[in-house]
């Protein structure tokens, strides 16, 4: 039942499915591109970078519909059996994942450029500490699909309660500080939002190693518990 | 290059794909009745009814799952082609929306369960009218794919303006609401988070919107623009 690797590399894993991969993981190292430059947006309040971000969006986009096209082809033309097409409809969630994690960076650089004063600055620089742990999140979890590794797509799906903890300090003191300055609760707001894009893209993150879960194990581990699917990688 | 729906309804459209369908609209049945719950929950500031909601997330999810496995057989028992290929494809991506609304409605509730006192009692009640709108919207992207019609689909997809609209007007008034009474912020953000789930599912009825037109017209419009969505659709 496990997803064969080797086979695949070796002989009959094909030229369409190493291309459609191949873009597959091109497009990984967008979105992954696309989470660094909005973090050193964020940390440099730097607007131009910001408008990058969102002008790149459009690329990731771009991505998304044509391996989404390249799938449905293959899925026709060469009527995959059971690992093949788990590896193509993987393909197909795993992009429409990246995809949303890009429209989170637009909305986390949203921020950025609306960000006019020192103070709203200051607050800014509560994004990095998630941001950062998100970005590491999203880099293990496209190691993860690139090599297969269910262990290390597991280590990603347990990384949650982490981002959760920073997630939950950092927006009680966003909500300190309104309290504390009420006249700084709209651009504050606006921190809070993109706080929360960030906790979204761990979560996109989350689903990308249940993918690799499924794709690996052949088993939809969605809706399981945490220990059953510790038991199912053998963790 | 048309979706035809009578050549399926009348011949070739096997007791399968005719069973994932209905199983397909019996989970938006459930996920709308969710959501209509989620709405009643909050009029009423129910707690009962909010724990029922997050209760029966577990039957949304289970859809998922048994829907998933079902288009994943038909796919590699029946090697669909072009036309049919699009259905499996297009129900695979909906029940993800569909589940993801399931979620937020747990979100909105989520809210409702941790409503103590009567000021925020007042709060809650500005999530109504978002989330009549929304239900709307739920319901019409709904009808507009169990008749595959794109023009409905396409008034669904219109509809987002709308929708943004009473969130920016909900969301600006709550935000002044925290202003004047900055002791009330905490749950006062609690409510905006609720609206913002909202929001997201109507955003996910674009989606599904979006997945009715790819089925009808062949074309992947997720990142068209919108006067060339209309074009397509002939509006």
């Amino acid at each position: 039942m496990e997803f064969n690797v080797d086979r695949h590399i070796s002989g009959q894993f094909n030229h369409e499915l190493e291309q459609v991969l191949s873009h597959v993981f091109e497009m990984g190292g967008l979105v992954e591109s696309q989470l660094s430059f909005s973090l050193d947006a964020i940390t440099k309040t730097d607007a131009a970078i910001a408008a990058q971000v969102r002008e790149n969006d459009k690329k990731v986009n771009q991505y998304e519909t044509v391996i989404d096209e390249e799938c449905t082809r293959i899925i026709a033309k060469r009527q995959p059996a059971a690992t093949d097409l788990r590896l193509i409809l993987t393909i197909t969630k795993t992009i429409s994942d990246l995809e949303r994690i890009g429209d989170e960076c637009c909305r986390v650089v949203k921020v950025v450029q609306e960000t006019t004063s020192s103070t709203q600055h200051k607050f800014l620089l509560q994004l990095e500490h998630l941001g950062k742990k998100v970005l590491e999140v999203l880099s293990k979890v496209l190691n993860a699909f690139a090599r297969m590794d269910c262990h290390q797509a597991f280590s990603v799906y347990q990384m949650d309660k982490e981002i959760d903890t920073i997630y939950k300090e950092v927006s009680d003191k966003l909500v300190a500080e309104m309290m504390a300055q009420p006249n700084a609760i709209p651009q504050i707001i606006d921190i809070l939002w993109a706080l929360r894009s960030l906790e979204r893209i761990g979560d996109r993150c989350q689903n990308i190693s249940e993918h690799v879960i499924y794709l690996i194990k052949g088993r939809d581990v969605r809706h399981l518990e945490r220990d059953q699917i510790a038991a199912l990688v053998g963790r």
